[in-house]
């Protein structure tokens, strides 16, 4: 692809920015330390895991029968993954040891033919792929390579990596030459990382032929299906859009169905059209992207609107009280951004990549990490969220692990990879999608970044050249920064913007310091009119966070305020207790009149409106909450 | 009770009014025969009811075996009162005969000892009355015993008074000594109908009891229900606020759980209260009342907010695009209200009888009288009412008649019998509560009424006195009147209004003539801000009519349109089609903007906004439709 950029890899970039870096700590030092007590049943107050344990019976270590969900192998895989990530920013000779020991058992779980999926190998071995659709044994193999890439890059070990091809060439034997269809797509992107990692061909091929038999008529699952029920037996029902098989992904033209399957295909058809130059998925993946961000997303980046299969609703419908934005989708949606953006630098995508980051992913997690969302609403009401029917999902208070508990190592891994997504580099120039404090050591440069995000404008990019050559520096210039003055050593610098890049293109010298000088300003949201839950409201906005009304700041149904179009929105201060900082409007409140049907406008009354953070929401109790406010 | 009113007797009230004679005739010429056709299997390309079919295996006329609902009798007890009622302003001999016909039919299936469900009497006779909770006998027999006394008002004949009375001397024998506790509610209002026919007092005990046992510890089905299961049995689970058994009748606080059943129930205290003069019974429907009509009513009368089990959402919850609002639930606010107001005359009651007549009740019946709703949503979105997870039940189109027959019986017999509705009278006074164009005979006089609505304001009442003692004649003054000037013989008359009734107490000569002149004006309505659902925005009416837009006549989606403050709302002339006044008004419309989420507000362009009466909605093919507009 022309454009073509490929991120630095993840030794390469350090994260120093105060607002991250406090992140990655919980997640190296709280998040992953109790997903590991938790694997390992050790987690006091925890749903029983099991999770190491099946691998332990596998192994012949314990005796015992499998426990869990059918893809309870992912959750060890994604700890592994996370973990490794951690041990490059924070060094820890005793989890590398650990896991040194996991990964053993995990390889003497192994079969001999590479297969490895404890459900099958303790349960009915004979069984074994014949349940595509549901079963997720190609899902678990693909965190299981996506684990081993993470941690061959993270300490240089070979084990982990070992077990991943011999797993992903039993797949390859089994499957390039058939139609089978990964029920949740996740097998793609280990197969395209494992390429990567090795330049193992094969697992570019297999990765595409899996993306190319999708959607194909007939349909393999209901194939797979009838073969399953036997001669007279009732096939399993396939329901088409739920896993992307209604048309194949070339042809798709709306993101429909789960959304997290829905995001990590097109996560592997971005990064799959990159490595194979392949167009037609580029446009399908550039289609599709579209859908979803321009049709299909929440202002705080919440993917797919519906609890009913966690799927995508319809082009704006976009409900706040029943949204179902699950964590994993905002990660998923960060994964295909990243793609997008290695594709073709382009800052629609790093905008939206900045938005979940910031937003509907980090929402997630409780700010002292020991509690998750696995539903990101944008509205809640005591008594009716988490209450009512319809509303069960959309819990006002976030929970502790869970048995289905994808979400939270799915967060841990995204944070604890940040410096991934941060920066990437072409022949002829080095990008910097994100604004986020941090030392980068590319082919061209290192490049010392220094922000004032979230809490104030700004940046300064110091570049140290590794070569005497012109290189450009490509520097994402953010839609929310205002009045932005561009200086190089302190001399203003006239330079182009392309797709929302700052590009200054010369010979380098060493302590060259550009700088992004900007305000950042509150300000205000809309949503296009179509999306019926939001006509006549709007949204507030501090740089790259969302923000939302708490009831514990804002007394008396939350529905009852208004922010007038003409009031002015200011910061409010600091939070200590949440560490951000407010904002603070002139408001009205309707008041409760004597009737409920009544011919007089109820009366308003002064308000001031104080909005929080959209990511720090649920932190001080259960209480209402909404980000789209009546204007 | 000091202000008790009795109803008059429905052969003692003829309806004249243009508006509502021309739903009668519909309700005789093409509900009932419809009815009759599909109880009959003879309706083309109707459901199979086979409701007579199995009266008929229980006398013996045919061989088979029981189909359909377990209340499927009631479909047969609703179409006879109907179609009784029918017979008392258009006779129909062929009707009339075929009524006897098919009461001597049911009379031969009713058993020796009175019981009379052929549900049980073809399915397992020995497994009668032991599950009140499902089974729905005692609901069948209080519709049989509405049926009979519906007939013998209508034809004064006692052949079904006969057969009621058998089964409630039956019930009377089998449940007055027990805690049993009826599952829906139906059979206290038809035991209450039954003693004000008969005078029989041990019907009276029989519903007061019924009402009494409800919600005493421990609860009656949990214990039929262990009964049930036996000996190491699973009992069925028991919802306490399903079925209103949470709390005692007189300790409930709030309306909860299934709205017909508890608008059933409420009837039947407040008729219960008036024939016992039981002040706590009295005091309880009050009070329920109030949180109904307070915070649990849509503005169109709509009654029950949730699908999920037909029932009360909570206080002030009150979605428009996910509402229930049964169309029986708003048929059963219309008795709830006819009895509150004979326990004592406040227009507050008329003018939800009213509310409920005109739009909650009647918006279940298409124009034509051939389709129905059950559900009465207030917002309704092409591709997702009726379409998407939780707004299937939320059709845009009526249907015909249906499995679960409930809705269109129900509303054939209350506008059938409206005449039942429309006026009251006591020792000292007769009372007016609709302006409704009529002819009455009270025990002080006859009465003939004119009136204008719902398309103009004005009536006028002719009184011809049978007694030269002095009377009042109290005329509800809906809230809606203005500019009220009331005349006697022409002359301005200076008279007291009480709880919303003009009351005029004089000797009254033949032809004093008593009118209220007043206009009517196209008007807003809005929502106690707590309905989070209708903040910020306004509803429009007129009259006793509330008005909704549909997209047929507003381009675009309806949530784009908003109703400026100050826009005038004009009369916008006849919809022939639709045989309505519109109104209109100059609103504005957003416009679709470029992207998803932008800083700019969308811009507004104008629009003509032309509203049709909430009834008529759905008349002409599938479209958007809002009763609530942003403002």
């Amino acid at each position: 692809m022309k454009n073509a950029l490929g991120p630095l890899p993840l030794s390469k970039v350090e994260i120093t920015d105060p607002f991250w870096a406090r992140r990655r700590e919980l997640v190296a030092q709280v998040v992953v330390p109790a997903m590991e007590r938790t694997l390992r049943d050790e987690m006091p107050g925890a749903e029983k895991s099991h999770a190491i344990e099946n691998f332990r019976i596998a192994a012949g270590d314990a005796k015992g029968s499998f426990y869990g969900m059918v893809f309870q192998d992912s959750d060890v895989a994604k700890f592994i993954e996370a973990a490794s990530y951690t041990l490059i920013y924070r060094p820890d000779p005793a989890l590398d040891a650990r896991l040194d020991a996991l990964i053993d058992l995990i390889a003497r779980a192994q079969q001999s033919d590479g297969y490895l999926d404890t459900f099958y190998i303790l349960g009915e071995p004979k069984d074994r792929w014949t349940n595509l659709m549901v079963c997720h044994e190609l899902y678990c193999a693909g965190h299981m390579i996506e684990a081993a890439v993470a941690h061959f890059e993270a300490t240089g070990k070979r084990t982990l990596l070992a077990v991943a091809q011999k797993l992903a060439d039993h797949i390859v034997a089994r499957f390039l030459n058939t139609d089978a269809v990964p029920g949740h797509q996740e097998i793609e992107i280990g197969l395209l990382r494992l390429y990567r990692a090795t330049g193992g061909r094969r697992y570019l091929d297999m990765a595409a032929h899996f993306l190319d038999v999708r959607g194909k008529k007939p349909n393999f699952f209901e194939v797979e299906a009838r073969r399953r029920a036997g001669e007279g037996g009732k096939p399993d029902a396939v329901d088409e859009d739920y896993n992307q098989t209604f048309a194949p992904v070339r042809e798709q033209r709306e993101a429909r169905g789960h959304a997290v399957r829905c995001l990590y295909m097109l996560t592997a058809m971005a990064d799959a059209a990159q490595a194979t130059g392949d167009e037609t998925l580029a446009a399908a993946c550039e289609r599709l992207w579209e859908n979803i961000a321009q049709r299909q997303m929440y202002v705080t980046g919440g993917i797919g609107a519906s609890a009913r299969r966690e799927a995508f609703l319809r082009d704006f419908e976009l409900p706040n009280d029943t949204a179902y934005a699950e964590t994993c989708a905002s990660v998923a949606m960060a994964f295909f951004a990243q793609r997008m953006l290695c594709l073709a630098p382009d800052a629609r995508y790093a905008d939206v990549l900045e938005l979940e980051l910031y937003n509907g992913a980090l929402s997630g997690m409780q700010l002292d990490g020991t509690r998750f969302f696995y539903v990101n609403p944008l509205e809640v009401v005591p008594g009716v969220s988490g209450a009512l029917n319809g509303f069960e999902h959309a819990q006002p208070l976030r929970q502790k692990w869970l048995t289905c508990a994808c979400c939270p190592p799915n967060l841990a891994r995204l944070i604890a990879s940040l410096g991934r997504y941060c920066y990437g580099e072409s022949d002829d120039a080095v990008y910097a999608h994100l604004l986020i404090g941090s030392r980068a050591s590319a082919r061209h440069a290192d490049v010392e970044l220094e922000s004032g995000l979230p809490w104030r404008g700004g940046a300064a990019l110091t570049v140290t050249p590794h070569t005497d050559a012109p290189f450009a520096l490509c520097v994402r210039v953010p839609g929310y920064a205002r009045d932005v003055r561009v200086c190089l050593n302190g001399e203003v610098l006239d330079a182009p913007v392309e797709r929302g890049y700052l590009r200054v293109e010369r010979r380098w010298a060493a302590d060259d310091r550009l700088s992004l000088e900007f305000d950042l300003a509150p300000r205000r949201v809309y949503a296009d009119p179509r999306v019926r839950a939001d006509a006549g409201r709007v949204a507030l906005a501090y740089g790259p966070l969302v923000y939302c009304l708490e009831g514990v700041d804002n007394p008396g149904p939350l529905s009852a305020l208004r922010l007038p179009r003409e009031a002015e929105i200011r910061l409010g201060g600091e939070n200590a207790a949440l560490g951000v900082t407010t904002l603070q409007a002139a408001g009205k409140r309707l008041r409760a009149g004597a009737a409920l049907y009544g011919g007089d406008a109820p009366c308003e009354e002064d308000a001031t409106l104080i909005a929080i953070p959209y990511y720090a929401w649920s932190n001080r109790g259960e209480n209402a909450m909404t980000v789209w406010i009546r204007e």
